[in-house]
């Protein structure tokens, strides 16, 4: 019997411009491990250590990789508990999902230490769960991604229901993440909690043209669709250099570009990885002239695996 | 030299619960014809005749199937003019596309007067001129599938970007108009201008469920997904016994139920023209039961053909 698991789960970027609380896609190559050990004590949940992060709760119902485990260990009433041990590679309040990547890689550990492991799916309420108490809402278009891969569309969360998108082929990322840090509660508190119409309707048919563009395969569409009028002009006010970084993206060919969760992170996708390269340096550079520093910046293809076990030994820092 | 044309154009239910001001989809069978022949005077436009209905306008810039065929006449700056001969077979204030279907069938019937016809989607600007005057509103989602047929999303009118849906196989549609009457622009003047972001991520998750489902041929996720929760619970109120008559739609086994356009049409969505009979024939003892005269009702395939030329003689009473 297993006593021990590490578990992978990448960052994700949320919203994609036209899906609100609905979207997200996984970002290959950065994320959080979390390594979950079984435990005699029945139902306890202990976080041991975390690492690349100071100040994050060591109380495991206010910690999100603890949160997923005590509502599992809960809900299956198990016999034992776990040990958690956290390294994270994803800032708080970036933007990228640091928080649904160490629920993700706690529960998909976790779930490798039970007798009767659940599906993959039916692991994303207790993901959510853990999300939930750092984000204070409770939906899964970071988690949903983290877990699954891939771009998706998630409708419910318990019981799940996740659509997998199709992605034209070859389409790339870019994500570029400023020295800035916003607070994921705070930027949801200064949305509008109303809309009009008019934004509304327009706003629907981006989403629609993008839906269709997704499934045709037909980039020039989704070029035309990928717009945010409700969000994105809101939470610009919060990111320095938003619009400059927007414009250099899309002058240098991006198809489209917004700003990844409740940001600072700012994504694009670009026809293939090298335009993807392109687009990533006239964002960083595009930051830069704006006086803002770049912490890091990634490409990823739009079509990236989802969480899974590794070998402890193979963790490899970013 | 063609000097006359008769066009049939048919009727058609806008909004589609998903996609207000946005989609719409053709009902075969019923519809209006219309007859433009040549006249010598250059960019006139003369109504001669009316039947079917009484108290249209006979001013070409009021009517709809008049004002669409003028913009033709000035922007082309033809040397001659155009007479119109209109059949009505859709009722005013139905729900169901009245004008956009004499609107359509116009500018299809003049365009085949033109020395150097128009492309059919081309036509959609005049077409969407013409119903404008009646509902006070330039959108195509009533146009749009008159003209072209089927299941449509109008991302935009002019230029025209018209996308066409898929449709589940065999998927059918029962729509029945009770003998009530709504004025399409008292029907928008009710809706509120605003709406929550709670109602708008909602809907948003019903639209892109569904546009998944058409893609995939996905019945049950159409089901799950063919709702509106922003427009129709407004509307409802100006629709005496909606309820009852979409809860005997779904009873009956319909995928989805919903007001067409305005209302007062209802339309539902079944798997197949047997289920669909069975879904009208609920709809309209239910509507009955609620003391509701039923005007007609028809079924419909979803993927029903738009506006065509016919043979003058052709024209048949429904």
């Amino acid at each position: 019997m297993r006593t021990r698991a590490t578990a992978f789960a990448p960052a994700s970027c949320a919203n994609v411009a036209v899906g609100f609380d609905l979207m997200g896609f996984a970002l290959q190559a950065v994320g959080d491990h979390v390594t979950v050990s079984r435990i005699e004590e029945p139902g306890v949940v202990r976080i041991a250590a975390i690492e690349g992060l100071e100040g994050l709760p060591l109380r495991p119902e206010e910690n999100t990789a603890g949160a997923g485990l005590l509502m599992m260990a809960k809900k299956l009433a198990l016999p034992f508990g776990f040990e958690v041990r956290i390294d994270k590679n994803i800032p708080v309040g970036s933007g990228l999902g640091g928080s649904a990547s160490s629920a993700v890689a706690a529960v998909v550990a976790g779930n490798a230490l039970l007798d009767t492991p659940f599906e993959k799916l039916d692991l994303l309420p207790f993901a959510a769960e853990g999300e939930r108490v750092a984000s204070g809402a409770l939906h899964g278009d970071n988690v949903a991604p983290a877990l699954l891969g891939g771009l998706v569309l998630v409708r419910a969360i318990d019981p799940p229901e996740v659509i997998d998108l199709p992605v034209p082929k070859g389409v790339t990322v870019a994500v570029v993440l400023p020295k800035l840090r916003i607070d994921t509660k705070e930027a949801r508190k200064i949305l509008s909690p109303e809309l009009s119409r008019k934004l509304w309707i327009e706003q629907s048919a981006h989403l629609a043209g993008t839906l269709v563009a997704l499934f045709r395969g037909d980039v020039e569409l989704l070029r035309r669709s990928f717009h945010d009028v409700v969000i994105e002009p809101q939470r610009a006010q919060l990111l320095k250099g938003f619009f400059p970084v927007k414009k250099a993206a899309l002058d240098a060919g991006a198809i489209g570009c917004s700003i990844s969760g409740s940001g600072p992170a700012v994504f694009a996708f670009a026809k293939n990885k090298d335009e993807a390269e392109k687009v990533m340096i006239a964002m960083r550079d595009a930051f830069e002239r704006e006086g803002v520093e770049v912490f890091g910046s990634w490409t990823s293809p739009l079509d990236a695996k989802g969480a899974e076990i590794v070998d402890e030994t193979s963790k490899v820092k970013p």
